[in-house]
């Protein structure tokens, strides 16, 4: 018995399969069902199910270890905020700085560990004070209804690839705290987040977050590097030694960075008959390894497909 | 402006703490709500509301790096299954085999490495077929319900502290796979698990494998050891290389340990009074962090606390 799956590799990051793991010996091969696979789904799509973030939203923090994180900003939710990490960025404030929090099963956090408020680092031109952006309210917020029940929220759905809660009754729309999600921490008082200090959800999807933080993006490539961070043995998972940190060499927007550094990426949208697909064939696994389907989905289950981009 | 967070410590390793960054400048307190924090409700817990696992039902899986994981088997999910890793254990099955895979954001995965069939390590006296155990009928369970919505199943709460599904018209239940939930990998065929390979879930609920999966137990302390292995490149996580591996220096259930190197803990009760009052204070945050109260709480959000026993 072969330790190998038996089943087709999945190139994407976000894949989620099975458990297999004896090769099965091959059999002739049933009759295809005429659901498709995700694999499947995914090699059958064009060129229009995919979309490239823009440059002027796409964050690189190039860790210390060499290691590359990108994220998605995304500016419909929290603008201000967003502007503010844009300047903070520009302005190489996090160069230098530190991952310095990591608590299992919840956060990765980063930002300045000076604790000395004379000795902190200067935030430039970047704004003092950001009101609290929580929530939004748009008509148009390219709204996907994602049709299965939630406990968090109205409704569920996607905003231009970011998995979100939505309350037609009050219009408004607000980031879900799934797995890769990125916020501005804060004090008690709502508007004190001033998005030097960012974190990003490496546990169990902490929903009850939702609506109580100003949210920035959305980490699309590289969880890996944070989410296996050591924890922090401090209190809420800080490290307790400074060599515990790990080390920010660059944060840059990929606007700024050379164009032979870049990482050049794609990113299914979610607002297409292919997603909708998709999510159906995880909502009702029907391959040969599930005996039962699941007749649903959780919001922050729902895989979100990133690939090279195929052409620069 | 400290980077020490402004809050009270919590103790347990599953406590999931808010986000507050900046140590805010001590005010006159308020008068205290009515409802108690969770580090209340548990600094005011008696002997009655905790619970000491059977050390023939507790596992430890020493690794080679020294660190230890402890699983508690839930025999009632799968009993099979679960006698099987008692004999397995007992026979030192795992000794100097190795966790094969960490896939992010889904699993971590243990057993044989080897792939040749020839050479595979011996299975002893276990068992080499086991029924399919995904879900078991009782008419007493110990089933607390859980009063909050749920897409994946007809009821969720607890059997006798472990996260399950119900479906009362079938009178049956199920271990539900929130994060460190420990079952045994299979083939595509329902009963080609025999729980020499088992796996622990790392990453957001991947609750579509509930009733599909041979569920043996939960990790009740040590999930920062596994969660943090860095993932495998190879498909669906696997390593590529056998110097990726985590070796597991032995996995015994504490029966057969000497008392002295025993890791006495004690797992909070989920059928009483206290710990309804336990969920409540996180189903609704009524401390000064939150400004929107969820008025929900997903069954894998359900903080399950653990602590060193107090008396031998």
């Amino acid at each position: 018995m072969s330790m190998r799956p038996a089943v087709t590799t999945l190139s994407i990051a976000l894949a989620l399969a099975c458990l297999a793991v004896h090769a099965a010996p091959r059999r002739v091969p049933a009759a295809p069902a005429k659901a498709r696979s995700m694999q499947e789904i995914i090699d059958a799509s064009t060129p229009g199910d995919w979309r490239r973030p823009d440059p002027r939203d796409t964050l690189y923090m190039d860790l210390a270890d060499g290691h590359r994180v990108v994220i998605e900003l995304a500016p419909a939710f929290a603008p201000q905020h967003v502007a503010q990490v844009r300047t903070l960025a520009r302005e190489g404030y996090w160069n230098g700085l530190a991952i310095m929090r990591s608590q299992d099963n919840f956060v990765v956090q980063w930002g300045d560990p000076e604790e000395d408020a004379t000795k902190k680092k200067s935030i430039g031109s970047a704004k003092e004070h950001l009101p609290a952006e929580f929530t939004f309210a748009a008509k148009d917020a390219r709204w996907t209804r994602l049709p299965d029940a939630d406990g968090w929220a109205p409704q569920v759905g996607f905003v231009n690839g970011v998995p979100a809660g939505h309350d037609a009754k009050a219009g408004t729309y607000w980031m879900a705290h799934c797995y890769g999600a990125v916020g501005a921490g804060r004090n008690n008082e709502a508007d004190s987040s001033d998005a030097t200090e960012l974190y990003v959800v490496t546990g169990q999807s902490p929903r009850q977050l939702d609506r109580n933080m100003s949210m920035v993006g959305r980490v699309v490539q590289g969880m890996e590097w944070l989410s296996t961070i050591p924890r922090g043995t401090g209190p809420l998972g800080f490290f307790e030694k400074p060599e515990q940190r790990v080390g920010i060499k660059s944060t840059r927007l990929a606007s700024d960075v050379p164009r032979d550094e870049r990482t050049d990426i794609e990113l299914m949208r979610t607002d297409t008959p292919l997603f909708a697909e998709l999510v159906e064939s995880r909502r009702n696994r029907r391959d040969a390894f599930y005996k039962v389907q699941a007749h649903h989905i959780d919001l922050c289950n729902v895989p979100l497909p990133v690939r090279a981009a195929k052409t620069r």
